[in-house]
């Protein structure tokens, strides 16, 4: 049976400021835990699962401390509005304060995303077109935020994510073309065979930072159709659309 | 002042039974409510607002019952986290039953998507690419849905939205391509200037339902890097990366 205590110790991880006091985040979910004991399971400190889950799945983690608990005590510790069969404990990488770019590859870099199912989506789609780091500035929503989490569906466990300064970055690596997405720009479909970069992607609200605007090498934008009236398209959507456009 | 009665009413409209009872629905936010003022404004009922939204606002829309409220009672009435300074009830359109398809246009036929987000999404990206009617399998999310009506951004009160049967639509309009979106088929790139068709996107956890299959004419995909291990692309992104790439 689950202690009040560790129900709350449990609970205190949706919070920022718990999960940066205890390095630690959760996950939920078969598939998502599955993929995190894959990619390193000694990262997984604590599963809370039904018996089912625990007997088809434990025997292959004998590192980690499992637990097992009731639908009820599920109910207790879950983010999800329904619960699903495990709930795993990871400990977070360490912080990378590098943020390394190197030629010939592509990255991201978000400039305030606050919404936690853009910044899930944009690093599931980032994984999918081949881009293993993002950079996000101090300012975008927290990646190990429960909804973040869920949103990879387990690319996290695969996508390096690094805090930092973007302007620094930028300055730092100045040979490095930047392509930010701005409402008016050069139609993407117009840039024949791009070979490295970072894609710059704003805020849901704002958009780029004014400061970054200086840093851009080719101010980019998806046309709309001549009937549209939409102001802007979501910033997950115009990630992927421009990942697709010069990756491919 | 709000009556009890009243915000019971709006209330109700966050479940599905009360909005199909009551043909009504709810949008909130400044830029939302003005999009379906400035669409159509006779199908917007009711507007509870600020006082200082409606001396900005309110006179220009004087065959609409206006209802001052208090940051409290926004609150009260509000499916937001962070109530805006408007909000409205206003009339669902008149159901299309008629789900037809003219040669030469591009639709989307959306097969069981259940994230609201994910529909809200879809549908403000479908008008970005030019798309002006999606059809909507029946256990799709309902359209009316706050959260869906939220992330539409206002394009709601331009795109239609028609629920119907897909196989009987297919079966009607044979002699239009349709593009059904599968983790296996002709990489989307490589489709050259298609002119007219329907782009079928499958639900987020099913893909598309077995019995649609036979109506696809072309299996297409979206190729993932080499490198990934992602299993697939979310709903939402999956639909705008082949908008861009078919519509452009």
């Amino acid at each position: 049976m689950l202690s009040k205590n560790k129900i709350k110790q449990i609970h205190a991880l949706s919070l920022l400021k718990h999960r940066k006091a205890m390095r630690l985040f959760t996950a939920e979910g078969s598939r998502l835990v599955l993929d995190f004991l894959e990619s390193d399971s000694r990262k997984v400190k604590e599963l809370f699962a039904s018996p089912e889950w625990l007997k088809t799945h434990g025997n292959r983690y004998p590192e980690v401390i499992k637990h097992e608990v009731t639908g009820q005590e599920m109910k207790k510790i879950s983010n999800l509005k329904t619960p699903s069969e495990v709930l795993a404990v990871i400990a977070m990488p360490d912080e990378d304060k590098t943020a390394s770019v190197e030629p010939g590859k592509w990255y991201l870099a978000l400039d305030g995303i606050r919404d936690p199912g853009n910044l899930g989506t944009i690093i599931r789609t980032a994984e999918w077109f081949g881009i293993d780091t993002i950079f996000c500035s101090a300012d975008t929503v927290d990646v190990f935020n429960p909804k973040v989490v869920q949103a990879t569906m387990g690319s996290l466990s695969r996508v390096s994510i690094v805090y930092t300064g973007l302007t620094e970055l930028f300055q730092k690596y100045k040979n490095i073309p930047v392509y930010g997405t701005l409402l008016e720009g050069i139609d993407i479909s117009g840039i024949k065979n791009p070979e490295q970069g970072i894609i710059l992607i704003g805020s849901e609200a704002q958009g780029i930072s004014k400061e970054l605007i200086p840093h851009i090498n080719y101010r980019i934008t998806i046309p709309p159709a001549e009937t549209s009236k939409a102001e802007s398209l979501n910033a997950s959507i115009a990630a992927a659309v421009v990942c697709y456009a010069l990756l491919r």
